[in-house]
């Protein structure tokens, strides 16, 4: 089958490679509807370093159980399923919890204990598939509308919900998301299904900030440093913001996040940081209690809760796609997301 | 009157100096019946420069209310009152969401702009006194161990109160307690009193944690480091702690709570931050879901709802006073504290 490595930084490649096949008892092979590529996938885009048999690409797809292992009781041969971006058996201390980014047996994709491939290819083998995939009563030839929102279940829309929710947004919640992403935007639309009363949106790319108006942005600021800080507090009577929601990941949105944030309030991570230390001292988080929470997504907490406003129509977190490419045309996708061209690119295998 | 200063580290003189007056309409002037020296007192006590004018201590106090200005309404001549070590006005956006450290119009005990005094002294000018002090039916020659108990509603027994409260503890909540001074140790007590099941004392003094058994803890670790860290996973079934209550502020205490917390827990630091950056990447907030809290404690928006407990006896949080001083000793207080002969030093003036 087509599946797309990455061999160095820039160099993205769709490459013939065996049919995964089953492993292990509890394994599922998932035949792919749709995979797309992360924000994520663009940090070893620009840093990785040579690697002569590359590295396996993508963690996000929604697709049709091909085949099933003799230990998996909940699923069946033709059902569709939404794979979460992270590997989780359901069962552990963490899984109950709802933490399943923290499962015991489980872990992120392409995990090379787990054995998994990429998900940018034409199949996939699913460890312990009854603890990771959600099934879902859809027709693998649905629209595009409604198969892209069933996608940004894999990862995108429930990052963004677990931002909100980390944040502890609830109705009334002043909220300030740092970012115009995808993660970014599906906080808004998160944010707003919370019920908070103000969003403010902080990106500079029209065309994503106008998505993030539609989606609940109530304001906009283009600025970024301490002019936009200066705009957060003018937005919200100089007080601040009680949530920030940092969907960047980058040293300069933490600090923003700090000069955003209101005395008391709350910075939720969902970008993951490409730093380890950032301040956490009088200034910054402790003297006016500030708390710093988030982190990876559990997605596969909230795919059912997420899922029936999805199927009826409610939202429509798959508008963050504006591109979709076929898997041939996958190292175009990382090009054209690179370049901003595109805000978010689906892959149809 | 008397009142005491401090010159350079390891210098502290009790000298005289004038009466306080009422200098604003909101000012009270309230005789101190029981002072104390405070844990962040020893920070300077090790490295303030040489000032010649010296700077007043204290920030924790109880006392009889000796004159009221005009705009005063809630407070005579007379009343028994406790003094939080933050200023605050009762009426702010801050203050009626209980975060009065953040009052805009308060301060921090000792704040220049304020013009107050230190607490270890005769008597003080109380600024914003109806925001500030609060009534308790108590009389000025009540028994030692009840006013020693009311003392620590001024900081330290509020400050514990946060460090539960921030972290999210409840009925059955397994805690662990970073540092066995006063705070650690009524942390101890107020995770007891919120309901924790588990509540495992970080601290190797045996007096102290003698003392924190007997306020609720069930398990005593005196290793620090990576040996401290295994003996909290062993203790934990493997997982780490719900919570960490962090009440040190160096940053050795802070990687201790990054090691002894599991996925998704919570780490609420009141111990003040002796540094301003610490790791929070992936590899130690974020991946695991980590949350951040706490900050300098509003014990204001805890008196009343701790004090009946403290009048009728149900909770003796004064224990941590192990000894009492004249005002003239209160350089002997020091002393003895920083070579933790002395818990926490009682001054009576």
């Amino acid at each position: 089958m087509k599946a797309t490595f990455m061999y160095a930084a820039g160099d993205v490649r769709v490459i013939d490679v065996p049919d995964p096949i089953i492993e292990q008892p509890s394994d599922a092979l998932v035949r792919v509807t749709r995979a797309c590529v992360c924000g994520s996938d663009l940090h070893p885009y620009h840093s990785m370093p040579a690697t002569p048999d590359g590295s396996p690409m993508g963690h996000e797809f929604i697709g049709v159980v091909e085949a099933v292992g003799s230990a998996v009781t909940t699923l069946s041969v033709g059902d569709f399923v939404i794979s979460p971006f992270a590997v989780s058996c359901g069962t552990c201390e963490y899984c109950r919890a709802g933490l399943q980014t923290s499962c015991v047996r489980g872990g992120f994709w392409s995990d090379p204990q787990l054995g998994t491939a990429g998900a940018q290819a034409e199949a996939v083998r699913v460890p312990l598939a009854d603890g990771t995939l959600v099934k879902a009563p859809v027709d693998a030839n649905a629209d595009d509308a409604l198969l892209a929102s069933l996608l940004t279940l894999s990862d995108v829309y429930g990052t963004g919900w677990h931002a909100a929710v980390r944040g502890g947004v609830t109705a009334g919640s002043t909220v300030t998301v740092i970012g115009d992403g995808a993660v970014g935007l599906l906080a808004v639309l998160s944010a707003r299904q919370l019920g908070a009363e103000q969003i403010i949106l902080m990106g500079r790319h029209r065309a994503r900030t106008d998505l993030g108006r539609e989606f609940g942005a109530t304001d906009v600021v283009a600025e970024r440093g301490d002019e936009g800080i200066e705009q957060i507090r003018d937005l919200t009577g100089g007080l601040g913001s009680q949530i920030v929601l940092e969907a960047v990941g980058h040293r300069p949105a933490y600090d923003q996040a700090i000069g955003a944030v209101r005395p008391g309030g709350v910075i939720s991570r969902v970008g993951v940081p490409q730093y380890d230390e950032a301040p956490v001292g009088f200034a910054s988080l402790f003297g006016p209690n500030v708390t710093l929470t988030g982190g990876p997504a559990p997605v596969r907490a909230y795919i059912e809760q997420l899922l029936p406003a999805v199927l009826d129509g409610t939202v429509a977190p798959g508008k963050v796609f504006d591109r979709t490419m076929s898997l041939a045309e996958t190292p175009k996708a990382y090009t054209a997301m690179d370049s901003r061209e595109a805000l978010k690119v689906a892959v149809r295998p």
